[in-house]
């Protein structure tokens, strides 16, 4: 099996600056998670975009489709902001004969408190097991791409 | 959605005493594991065992076998340790109608480095979406039961 | 022994809110770091403000020199945000009779990786070994209060 | 400043070993705890023993103290298991001209929950700020070498 990554940014991969007292989208933590993991299959990991999912464009989206569309590869997992992930599975609903599944964190990666690597573990399940079609892993629940919002107020994914 | 969580033992739960410099299997990870995963589903944790899995015997085995068959649950996520994994799952084999995983971790949960918590994202994952049956949830793969085994050299687990 | 911890804000309690995306003061980690580094003495923690340290007004430094001076223990330890960490450190020399050690980090305690439990281990030990007077521990080192900078160029303190 | 750190094995440095369901002595934690305390002096850190400190012999202890007589640092950190950390300081007691300052851990550094970090901050400050003498750096405390032991039964260290 082989697995094809790529990382747009989000609160999984933030870091805080201290020189700036800030937190911004740092280098993914894609990859220390999958040592961590102690995973054994093939995979890479290509970095698209470093941004806050609300900063993401049409044409970001886009730009991911065709990524994914122009890959050799059946099995994906796309590391991503929370605020819009609901969006953009919307938008790469529709390709066929892949499975791809969005995932991110609510708390930070780097912390060491937080949600990323439970949800990537998720993700990676999902990948290899999932019909072809869109997906999110997170809140402890896999998801259908339409079937999915966030609950803002109570910080979580639900289905509807 | 519920899932049934029970915990059996096994490198995962692993605690130092330093008392004795000795490691023991102490108290189950599986609850703080699921609430860092900020997971948003029904589930209640059973201790079963506190033992090395090479410490399991056979009417251990089918005591779990039949605390499973008399649960109300479809869907059952097993921590167990590493090295009777194999053998646990294809004791369990034939229960019909229910969905059980079983994972475990290479390195304890109480480790900063450890693969419990992917481990766990996966089974949980599994647990949800695959067909009645037994799986194993670990080195990045969700394994059938009777096509999985581990290669002690190589510290990880492989399909046959 | 017995130590006043006093908790005034800055980066070593920094915490993500995902739902504003943004990185803001939380509720103090000193009693989980001590309780982390097990120690064996009497302490009581105050938390006297949860800012920036930029965000400190004169009003609040003469807050905490008053609350310092009324205050019948003889060794402090202060968690502070790292920008006017001297500065803060200026207004409380002068103090009589007390041991006053400031600390903070420049990385938060929440985070997998950080300096703050390191500095406040080096600042309980300064705090029940020093003569009385105001230092900072902090960058590997214990700096008495009127020889010490900020380098912001390179996020460190520095000896002058 | 000039710090010389000596590392001679305990729980400390201990790790998991899952094809031995053993927990041995791993290579030392000194260089990732001081990296992480973001660290701004000069220092190097020498392997001399990878020892439960039960296992530690009187010739071990003698090799021990020509290490530190033999060599031009003023300033040391000496990492060491925790039962017989008592015994290794009486054997040090007497070297003239250098600050010696034992430490070790209740917890090994590699859990999530570990007293390492802290003892060896407070280490470092005992380090630079001690009079030359022998002192141990745990539970908390800096204690001076003739005046501590070690509470099995409460797990901790105690003034006599």
């Amino acid at each position: 099996m082989f697995i094809r990554f790529i990382t747009t940014g989000g609160t999984i991969d933030k870091i805080y600056f201290d020189a700036l007292s800030q937190f911004e989208v740092g280098e993914s933590q894609i990859e220390h998670i999958l040592t961590d993991g102690l995973v054994n299959f093939d995979y890479e990991i290509a970095s698209l975009f470093r941004k806050d999912s609300l900063e993401l464009t049409d044409d970001d989206r886009l730009q991911l489709k065709e990524t994914i569309e122009n890959d050799d590869a059946r099995h994906f997992v796309i590391s991503h902001g929370t605020d819009t992930l609901v969006e953009t599975a919307a938008v790469l609903n529709g390709i066929p004969d892949k499975t791809i599944v969005l995932t991110g964190a609510l708390s930070p990666a780097r912390f060491k408190t937080t949600d990323a690597v439970f949800n990537v573990g998720m993700a990676v399940a999902a990948a290899q097991m999932a019909e072809p079609g869109v997906y999110l892993a997170i809140s402890g629940q896999i998801f259908e791409a339409s079937k999915v919002r966030k609950n803002r107020d109570r910080n979580r994914f639900e289905r509807i």
